[in-house]
């Protein structure tokens, strides 16, 4: 089976676009979802433009990947500079990865242009900067950037830069479409007499400005490209780059090429999910593949075509992703995701099962509330714990102040009073925070100490805030998801409200609730 | 110059997507949005499956349209019916419009297991629907449902079908992708082929499901096709319909074919926004010519080039679209993008002047402090006014207590009090709201229109926080971000604080302030 690998740049280029931030914390994250899901070039940060990359890819190498290797993105050395005095370069360097992307020149115009230098110069910089990282070690891929307009404008001009960077120990050339402009059929012609005339393997890198971005990837890999860059969600500078999530299952389950281990396809809708959350992004609905749209059959002829024979109108089985099937008329989601859901916590579980059916229609509830557990296992197990044994709970809240105050010179700030009642005591504690989300978070974990010990060992690590439905604006529904780690596990809760406070609240007391849970056995006081 | 025509589904496979409904005065702004814009046909809906759609075309007639014809669609006769006898085919004739779509199976594998029936009947269903719709005085499109996969299975079949509605009179075949499976490749040899067996024009239909819809609708064009049908934003089943605001600039500024009226391209952008307006929906900022990062430069590098020659990160320029130019301001993004921004306010501010150089500084220790100014042009604008030219606040606030409340067997809810002062006098206003938030909102501007009765025209459309350093949890910044409207401009405010209160305070006073800005000129009372 031919296989093509995938590169995926979602916390560089992919950080390029607008909207998009990524805390060091978030990008950990991100190299452990990409690295999970058997991708195999993670393209992590820009070193020489962003000090902060350094930093993170310091604490990246300490993270054991198991299949992606780690790629630091930087440009070739500057014009009348050799590579060793180049800080750029040497930072790429000290990234300390096995893989370095170095992007240089492939379009007169820009050379003449915006370099403002010479055709030979340009050469050297490129030969120069790919020898220099191959001397220190690294596998080096070059990016040609703007390779199909170059190569429209000069053939012979663009494939010279590209020879160069072999010549200088590039093991790879990615043929850039930076500019987004180029359509399939021109794609198609230049990727193959590029990957006639190098000696080395070809990679392709589309941006989607015309549209087009998925599409010019799979026909470049038809023509010969050993690799795909993107990202997977399809993030990236102005309309983002082609988005890994179709590439993917376009290769592998519709041309037979594989691209990551055939038993990871089903992750590609909860991998989807989950960077969404953490990039604080909405999942666009209509995504091929991976969207919660994208087997949802809403007109009744359609639905009744795939109830008779589901390739009627669906071009893949939506199981092979891990997406589900969804008839947004008749209400029939998602049974069997959430019955496998329930059986990975109580195995004997059967879908007939009253109770089982009793979760479901919980759970139906609560999405329309505006809740979602993908990315809150912990809030879905207590529900269903809660729901399917005997449970009692380990504290009860009777209620809670919050006084939240400003004037003018003076430090804003606010007090929490939260009084509970754990077996047949009650605590009344008080506690002042930054605002009201964190001092009613401070008084509450006082107040339950005094029962349980083990909280004191728990800290939140992450406190997430997603306006749901922003047309009612201040008075709009919130989800705020918290995650949370005793040192041994970590964790993640969820709460909606039209409040923050009562959404932050429900949250906070999921993640409380589990962890005693977990520590204590199923029973409270 | 060639010519290729524009048909748009937006009000009948749009309203198919999950999420998108439309009265019927939505559906009328609609149709006249559309005929603005110079499309040539417009589907709008289904009289036979939807009984709603005959009032409209009813109404519809009245309009008077200057580009645009209406398309009414339907199935064609049901197996064992003569068209006459047919109730779906009837309402296509009362829907009064001149053409009509009307669709029939053209894959075996439908005909055999969905509708359950012969090829010979298959044949006559089609001939004859489109006979009599012919004999009403129609001009008939047929769409071939499921021609490419129908070709696929078996090419003479599905030709064979398509003969059928040629012989029964339809004026045009449109080729449908109806699972949108469909790759490139595929797409231009089926429409190359059957482009040469039929003897009446070729239209294409496709649908995103391997995000490959635009792409196949540009190169059928290429291969022959004299119709597009899309929808404009790709709104549709599933994943949505080819996205004709990219398929139309694709066409009409890359390879030079006429799709609209060459004076109406500049008005693309401005009607995309119009559509997701009437459609409740948000515009993404991804879209490829009309989205609002379509020609957004993050990164310093491009937005440094595209400030020396504008080509050389822009796949055609943006105001051939109606589109502009952005440089959000960000950390990736250096002086000249903030420059260039403050210039837009300011035309002659200069890099030198000591002004300049502390709005600089200033935006630098903002941004460290997890402001961010893209998306928050209001702000921007404002913090500009502030440092640059004489600026007298509005209002100034004293203080604001906010008590947020939650007991057992309760709802919880919050109370706000804000004192401000305006010129010399005082005001003390209080209000409820949902949350703390919500509270402050309602009050402050409770409080601002005894002095300010404008304000009363505004409306906060969205709301959105996002937590910036998710570690110290409840602790941890947050940055909130409002968009407001007075009816006629939408602007969008930011504040951040590690207090969500605090944070969203900063926004809603920029809010006002920029909104009296804008009504009262730059000086308070």
């Amino acid at each position: 089976m031919r296989r093509v690998s995938i590169f995926d740049s979602t916390l560089r280029d992919g950080a390029q676009g607008s909207g998009v931030t990524f805390s060091v914390e978030d990008k950990l994250k991100i190299v452990k979802i990409l690295d999970q899901l058997g991708v195999e070039c993670i393209e992590a940060g820009n070193p020489g433009s962003n000090p902060k990359d350094l930093e993170f890819f310091q604490r990246a190498r300490q993270i054991p990947l198991r299949y992606a290797k780690l790629v630091a993105f930087g440009s070739t050395c500057r014009k009348g500079r050799r590579p060793e005095d180049d800080e750029n370069l040497r930072s790429l360097v000290q990234a300390g990865t096995d893989f370095c992307t170095v992007f240089g020149k492939c379009w007169r115009f820009h050379v003449d242009c915006v370099l403002e230098t010479t055709e030979e110069e340009n050469l050297r910089m490129i030969r120069e900067s790919c020898r220099y990282l191959k001397a220190h070690g690294k596998e080096v891929v070059f990016d040609a950037e703007h390779y199909f307009d170059g190569y429209k404008d000069d053939a012979d001009f663009a494939l010279r830069m590209a020879e160069a960077a072999v010549a200088g120990g590039a093991g790879m050339i990615c043929l850039c479409d930076t500019n987004g402009g180029v359509f399939p059929e021109e794609a198609a012609e230049i990727v193959a007499e590029t990957v006639s005339r190098l000696s080395v393997p070809v990679a392709v890198h589309f941006h989607d400005d015309c549209g087009m971005a998925v599409a010019n990837s799979v026909v470049s890999v038809l023509k010969g490209a050993s690799q795909v860059q993107g990202t997977f969600l399809g993030f990236g500078e102005r309309c983002g780059n082609a988005n890994l999530s179709a590439v993917i299952p376009n290769l592998q389950i519709k041309l037979g090429i594989d691209c990551i281990p055939q038993e990871k396809l089903a992750a590609l809708t909860h991998t989807a999910r989950e960077l969404a959350a953490v990039s604080n992004l909405d999942l666009s609905a209509n995504l091929p593949y991976v969207g919660e749209n994208a087997f949802s059959h809403k007109a009744g002829m359609h639905a009744d075509g795939v109830l008779k024979a589901p390739c009627s109108f669906e071009q893949v089985d939506p199981f092979l992703v891990g997406n589900s099937r969804r008839f947004p008329a008749s209400e029939i989601s998602g049974r069997a995701v959430i019955l496998a859901k329930i059986k990975t916590i109580f195995p004997d579980a059967k879908i007939e099962s009253r109770e089982v059916q009793e979760v479901l229609e919980r759970i139906k509830e609560l999405e329309r509330l505006g809740y979602q557990f993908e990315g809150a296992d912990a809030s879905f197990e207590l529900l269903v714990r809660k729901l399917l044994a005997p449970f009692s709970p380990f504290f009860e809240l009777l209620y809670y102040h919050i006084y939240t105050d400003f004037a003018a010179e003076k430090d804003c700030g606010a007090s929490a009073t939260v009084k509970v009642r754990v077996g047949g005591e009650i605590q009344l504690m008080a506690a002042e925070g930054n605002g009201p989300v964190n001092a009613l978070d401070q008084a509450l974990r006082k107040a339950l100490e005094v029962f349980y010990p083990v909280l004191s060992h728990v800290k939140l690590t992450d406190y997430k805030v997603r306006v749901l439905d922003g047309k009612n604006a201040t008075g709009s529904s919130v989800r705020v998801l918290i995650t949370s780690t005793d040192g041994v596990r970590s964790f993640t809760t969820v709460g909606v409200s039209n409040d923050v406070v009562a959404a932050s609240w429900k949250a906070l007391e999921d993640s409380m609730e589990y962890l005693l849970l977990k520590t204590n056995g199923a029973c409270g006081k």
